[in-house]
């Protein structure tokens, strides 16, 4: 059986999130609904990164198989065209190899989250962003962000309910940056926690209002202690930007 | 009577406009909502760009006159919580000279127009920008740009019920750059005709898909004649970004 790889992007509000779940619409229910609107058939669809409810995607990777081979461009046409009126886009479509897997063969994930730092509600970023009212240093953030870089136990910034088998992740990179009202959490790392982003930003940001000094941060990530995290942050503003193989 | 000026920013989807109209939500008309129910006063509030229906505002600027003197910092988080759940946002309130007029006192007006140049539908940014599918030379765009900045009748990229006295116009400046897929049309000016940005951004894709040549732009404003208008580009990707006095 043929095997497509798909790059997509996707407007995260009205989901349950990535996952189909026994009710809600999700973004891979709509993405196999779509492939079974143009081919007929039913697949099984696997992404690269399982996105909460109210996440986005600017460069979510998927595969699946199908029984024939389908032109690259018909399938990513094809597809936005069973897609609507879901915000989600096939960005590109490829045929993939056999082994590829969107999930398991991912080397490196890219997140972004975005924070305006402003008294004023959200209009135009709405759903897109976290808006922080007290004032916020980017630099104190990103000086206490490198503490967290490296091979560590994040048991601290893991939801309750995370599968993975191990809280021991290794994060590549951490950065705080502000342009204006507007500042930019990336991350980057073979794999993360459930919630670990959002867990992450959000004890930034005790870092950021002048709440935690960078040792209250390090104590807490020592702490291997859910209760020592920071209140996490909405998913608003978290976007999966980019999955590397 | 205490005269306030108020920099303001909305998304423009839900409204038929920036005016009060006789049917539909406006975005003139929330805000006087607003300043109603804080201060149990009915006032005439005045912008300086009336901006159409799907126009969206990041720096729009208004002012409004009341019986009594209130603190700045008061009346913008008074109005933002009586705004909800609209999406218009006060960003600053500030008290103004009596002879302040948001209107007929600014000296420049700037407005983006967003584009993104892609064949996959929009997403995080539907209702944002302006999805164009073939591809745009944005040199040639800010090339041939460059003819229409400067004193000129404007009657070609002037829509039919545009009020204006005259069609002569003084275009201060107006760019067009990319980063990746998106191009942003940056144009600034004392004061526009009706959809002029819109106008200009439709002939500039003519000439980014290579169905004009810069010649062509300079023929079509110099026949005088808006039926030699390139198709008019669509509200969503147009931005009131700020007003200059």
């Amino acid at each position: 059986m043929p095997r497509y790889r798909l790059t997509i992007e996707y407007d995260g509000t009205p989901f349950v999130g990535w996952q189909i779940q026994a009710a809600g619409l999700s973004v891979q229910g709509v993405l196999t609904e779509a492939v079974r609107r143009l081919s007929g058939e039913r697949v099984r669809l696997t992404g690269a990164g399982r996105t909460d409810a109210g996440v986005h995607a600017l460069g979510q990777v998927a595969h699946f198989d199908l029984s024939r081979d389908w032109r690259p461009d018909t399938l990513r046409e094809g597809l936005n065209a069973h897609l609507r009126p879901h915000p989600v886009a096939v960005l590109v479509a490829e045929a993939a190899a056999d082994d590829f897997d969107a999930r398991f063969s991912a080397t490196r994930r890219h997140y972004r989250y975005v924070v305006v730092n402003r008294r004023a509600p959200l209009t135009v970023a709405r759903d897109r962003a976290w808006r922080v009212i007290r004032p916020l240093d980017a630099g104190a953030m990103h000086d206490a962000a490198q503490l967290l870089v490296g091979r560590h136990d994040f048991t601290t910034f893991r939801a309750a309910e995370c599968q993975a088998n191990s809280p021991v992740k290794t994060l590549d990179r951490l950065t705080v940056t502000r342009a204006g009202a507007e500042l930019a959490i990336e991350a980057c790392a073979r794999s993360f926690l459930h919630h670990q982003i959002r867990s992450i930003t959000g004890s930034l940001v005790q870092v950021g209002i002048g709440k935690w000094t960078a040792a209250d941060l390090r104590a807490a990530l020592e702490a291997r202690d859910r209760s020592r995290c920071g209140p996490m942050a909405p998913p608003d503003g978290l976007y999966l930007t980019a999955v590397e193989y």
